[in-house]
């Protein structure tokens, strides 16, 4: 039977396999016809040999022309969104109009057109200059960089044109990208932009390969493999942490995005003043995308109150309302009710949902469960397993003291949430919570929902383990996510004419850079003659 | 017997300990009288729980008042110089005026203030504001950190009152520092008045905190608390690939320093040019301190030519002729001689030094051996052991093309130097050489002897693994050791009156921030009332 092609060294070829799998049409509830090679150890032999020899060529590469790369990139994702769309609809049930053409699409383009610009900039490199010891230093690609999606964004964070990639290429890497095994189809055309883009910019035929699937200890060897560079992953935490010890065992630098249950916390005032307006925005927040984001809110911590008992009702009532989205594929069904099983035997109750199915093909009614912050406290680490979907576990105190307890027992999370009133109300929890949420989290957020993750080059997606592997990088907006696949290049007495032009006096290309300590975009002033 | 005390939660008391050690006076290759306490478990407890309280107070802490803590400790680390450069010249036989007086403690001192300024500027901290989305950004503090010293640098990377030291603390965090075991006496010194400068300027009493040693597993345990943020260790490859293992296994930050051989590349036409010049700087910065230098020029790569065997003849007449210095400790000098012993094992030849003694105490002969580069080649792993200490090995090359060979099977390196001459004979060959090197060493020179590590904010003292634990960083130099140590912590729709001061719209200290791309000490305008 025929399978398709992976892209290695510039070629599109077939991948030495025996193996092969399939991806699902989740809505159906049944698999897609198309069949993709599980890839053998020799194919990513044959795509490191290749990613040097593009690295090396990209070194000597105008920044500018890796800019066009990825703008010409985006322009051709925009030139066949129709395709990509229906493919990525067709094996992840995502929406198209509100989600993959209205949304993912449009931001995965934007986000290539604002790595292109940290490129062109250098805005990412942080240039510094020290004139009195003659010693300058910035940031520069380091080499090959494995980027391994995620099932949830096909495009925005896929393997070959979300974050990661372009991040790892506007810092002058090559890309080895292992197609996300739920959503083939569309990797397989954003590759054969990518090459198209790449073929026709001038770049070196390695600098995107891409295949499809290879085992767990291949993916463990590429990680130690000393070619690689760098790894930037998204995904499930147990493959992420064993990629991860493969890597930090040979002390390479790798960028993973696991999980997060994302704290909000709603202070009595708020409800008080509010209750409705917060129900419709939790239940949307949750809800959409059947909760398959990582800003998901899947941990929602109240007080007990005078309001409390009659929002919890219109919470259930709200997600017993709303229509039952599908699931991404049988296994996050699967995944689902597990964590699901695990929040109870922990001692959470079902309010509602808690059963497969409801919806159109992998499904699973949507999900509140509740659980006092005396149990939570009880059991902390089981009460936090995150329910990948649409679920969300309510945690009760009795006090505010309690609520902060429960805070100060979360581990490192993505985003951490707390709604106040606005008359002040809420301000002295407020001041005595924040600080403890405020370690736990990367992003705070005031009166508003974490699902929008805006590409702003404020942004951080990250936080402390286990969301992430470092808490002081971003994988969303430009210029932060770009830094994290450089390394630090010092030049000490090093001749001008060697220096790289960033580092140069002249600076004809006005990048910012910290020239005895002050940003401008001046060039050096020649040296006085003392 | 009576044992010195350890500094934890702001006093100075017992040990919870049954074992001690004495440190060495290595010049007498003698033990010296005190005896310093392995603490139990229950003292790293104790340290953290009181780290944890006095990070709390450091978190709502003036900037201002951290960076007067840090001067008010420099002053008084001047104030008793003599006392300190006595102590630790006893304990490491470095030499007090060229050494210690004259050059450690003003770089340690000028490192503090450094620190200082960086804190009170906050330029470490990176603020970023996107006016559009209302996303604020910037680094911060993460909590407690321990820092591990190392022996060869008793003050200026001393655990209490070094780099990581400084760096940790400007970034807002408290130290739990482990003394070396090779000078507790000065460590004891450096943390006395440690807490003194914080007593003075109303830190809270964990700020500093200070134990001498304590035993493998429960430095491991230490690494793997939650309690701890994360981790600055400068030594020994083994102990801190042990402490990386359980850093990596929970997600903690670490940053290692471990060993590096500094490749040093003399290429034909600089022989040709200077090598009575290169001669003796090479066995200047070879031999300075004994060579007990992270930056030490261990590997030196020589082309075969007219001048090389007069240029090899004339190091080792320079080797004999120097006089021998001391070593660290017995364990050093231990340490040189199986080094030296696996070099020759790997095919490494002898020319001069090669045995134990000829110095006061515990010493080394100054020790030269070569190796073809075909032999290198065979064993690239081998013949990279660092070899601590007055010792270097050359690597004769057959040509260009070989030493550029040689160069592609060097590990991560803290440094590396190319000599050229200053007529253009040799631009061809450092064309070709310099991007092969770039990407193995943190530090390129040209023409300069890697060993002077200038605190400068554009310094990189870090590079590839093995040199450090992360590509991206650097250990020395201010603000970018600092940035090490915070955490990105962002702020989404957070109302105005709750942001950290850094990233108000007044901006009233004048910080340097990226707002929209521009970088600027103005003030965020008000919004034009559209």
């Amino acid at each position: 039977m025929a399978k398709h092609q992976v892209l290695v060294g510039g070629q599109w070829r077939d991948a030495d396999s025996d193996a092969w799998f399939q991806a699902s049409d989740p809505a159906a509830g049944d698999v897609l016809p198309d069949h993709y090679p599980v890839s053998r150890w020799s194919d990513c032999e044959e795509a490191l040999n290749a990613a040097v020899d593009a690295f090396r060529v990209m070194q000597t590469m105008p920044r500018e022309q890796i800019s066009l790369f990825l703008e010409a990139f985006a322009d051709r994702l925009e030139g066949c969104s129709e395709e990509i769309c229906e493919m990525a609809h067709r094996e992840t049930a995502l929406p198209v109009p509100t989600r993959l053409a209205g949304g993912e699409l449009p931001r995965t383009c934007g986000q290539l057109r604002q790595a292109a610009e940290a490129c062109r900039t250098s805005s990412w490199a942080q240039p510094t200059i020290d004139t009195a010891t003659n010693i300058r230093s910035c940031l520069a690609g380091m080499g090959p960089v494995a980027v391994f999606g995620p099932n949830n964004f096909p495009l925005a964070f896929g393997s070959i044109s979300g974050g990661d990639f372009a991040a790892a290429i506007a810092a002058g890497n090559p890309v080895i990208a292992k197609a996300n095994s739920m959503h083939p189809g569309t990797t397989r055309i954003l590759a054969r932009e990518a090459k198209l883009a790449a073929d026709e910019t001038g770049m070196p035929p390695a600098i995107v390969q891409m295949v499809y699937r290879i085992d767990h200890a291949d993916g463990e060897r590429l990680a130690r493999d000393p070619r690689l560079a760098a790894i930037g992953y998204t995904g499930a935490r147990s493959a992420g942490l064993k990629l991860k010890g493969a890597a930090d065992a040979v002390g390479k630098p790798i960028y993973l995005e696991l999980s997060s249950v994302n704290p909000t916390i709603i202070l009595p005032g708020a409800l008080a003043e509010r209750a409705s307006d917060i129900a419709s925005e939790f239940t949307g927040s949750c809800l959409m995308g059947t909760g398959q984001f990582c800003t998901n809110p899947g941990l929602v911590i109240l007080c007990r109150g005078p309001q409390m008992d009659s929002f919890v009702e219109s919470l259930v009532t709200q997600f017993e309302a709303a229509p039952v989205g599908t699931l991404f594929s049988r296994s996050g069904q699967e995944g689902l009710a597990a964590a699901v099983q695990t929040l109870v035997a922990a001692g959470a109750e079902v309010l509602c949902g808690g059963q497969p199915g409801g919806g159109e093909g992998f499904s699973y009614g949507n999900t509140l469960l509740r659980v006092t912050a005396e149990h939570f406290l009880a059991a902390p680490e089981a009460l936090q397993t995150e329910a990948f979907g649409n679920a969300s576990l309510l945690v009760i105190a009795d006090s505010v003291d309690q609520a902060i307890d429960v805070v100060s027992h979360i581990e490192g999370n993505l985003t951490g949430c707390i709604y106040s009133d606005t008359q002040g109300g809420d301000d002295v929890a407020y001041d005595r919570m924040a600080p403890v949420l405020r370690q736990k989290v990367g992003r705070l957020l005031n009166d508003k929902m974490p699902t929008g993750v805006a590409v702003s080059p404020a942004m951080n997606h990250g936080g402390p383990f286990p969301a992430t592997g470092h808490p002081s990088v971003t994988a969303v907006g430009m210029p932060g996510a770009v830094i994290r696949f450089g390394m630090l290049q010092c030049y000490d007495n090093v001749r001008p004419e060697r220096l790289p032009d960033l580092l140069r006096d002249e600076n004809p290309t006005r990048v910012w850079r910290s020239v005895d300590g002050v940003w401008t975009q001046a060039p050096v002033p020649p040296k006085s003659t003392e």
